[in-house]
């Protein structure tokens, strides 16, 4: 799990009680040691991001969308070679205050962005468009009777992370085919910031009723 | 209606149903009328986007994105001026092929140029998050179990629209503010119609689960 904000920290915790062995990946692992008390709490071990990333069945990308690209570059190509890469970042660009605009969008996606920079890394988009409670815990809502999407060039990536996710609890993950299905799953950032200053919570979830 | 396309023709044969006098404005009144029988078929009446817009309580804007500030001229600004106008259209730039890519996003929105171009209309963005099947017959698909979104700086107008969409039977409409909640309802269409190629219909809609 490369990231140790609240979105790689809620989804590591829910991993690793779902009895995966989780190596959370940071710049300074002392320091979010010392911060966090990650593996005293959680069961979840820190490491550096190239620690984390080495070797991993799975890389998860929970880091900001800003930093996503000097992130996976400390993680290193090396290490995310033939590795599944679960993208659940968003290219959100906070620079000129709220509401966020986007860094990417319409004709590129972060996730696109990172499958070109990182060739032989098995990118897949998914879980970015809702909160990380739902990412993690998504029948807390409504008995999880709500909509994930998956992106990927990568079929058998995007089979391995729609098995996690249904491992999760998602149990409607549409497939949107190859990763510029991202694009418009980034774009929808906008009405999500949006409805949820309009709702007042993060704790909604979109369907797609058919 | 200002709009002959399968969109204008779908809401106002609807809204007629419902027993609202409905006058679609078309660039050329003869040629609409000869090709299209509207009078005899559906009870609407056809005109110029001038005499369409004159005196009309509620003025929808179905025509396409691309052309929605030209015919929005020729409907008129003193035909405008203190009206209620429901842009349900979209920015999409097909010159380019498929799928179509967004002519203003992210920092605006066509709704938002709307407003500007024509700053005593009543803009209120809504409808343009779905087909138009569903914009006129909601309860076809799940008993109407899905969501609209509304956006205006106009309360007033907003307040008019959303007793509009009741009446379609819409059900759950939420309200996203003022008209820059128009950026994320327009930045849904490169989802939709990725949803539209994966699902192979267009008969699907969001809803937003909370």
């Amino acid at each position: 799990m490369l990231g140790t904000g609240t979105v790689g920290r809620n989804v590591a915790g829910r991993l690793a009680e779902l009895d995966h062995e989780v190596t959370l990946g940071t710049r300074d692992p002392e320091e979010t040691r010392a911060r966090e008390g990650w593996e005293d709490v959680h069961g979840v071990g820190v490491a550096t991001f190239a620690d984390a990333a080495r070797d991993a069945d799975l890389v998860v990308n929970a880091t900001n969308g800003a930093a996503t690209l000097d992130v996976l570059a400390l993680a290193g190509a090396d290490n995310l070679a033939g590795t599944v890469l679960l993208d659940l970042s968003n290219p959100l660009d906070f620079s000129r205050g709220f509401p966020p605009t986007l860094l990417v969008k319409d004709t590129d996606s972060l996730a696109e962005q990172v499958q070109r920079q990182f060739p032989e890394a098995r990118v897949v988009k998914a879980l970015n468009t809702m909160n990380n409670e739902l990412m993690a815990r998504p029948t807390t809502l409504a008995d999880g009777d709500h909509t994930a999407f998956v992106a990927s060039n990568d079929e058998g990536a995007k089979a391995a992370v729609t098995a996690l996710l249904t491992e999760l609890g998602h149990t409607d993950v549409i497939d949107l085919g190859d990763l510029t299905g991202a694009r418009g799953m980034e774009m929808l950032l906008p009405l999500w910031v949006r409805l949820m200053g309009t709702l007042g919570t993060a704790n909604f979830q979109f369907k797609v009723v058919r």
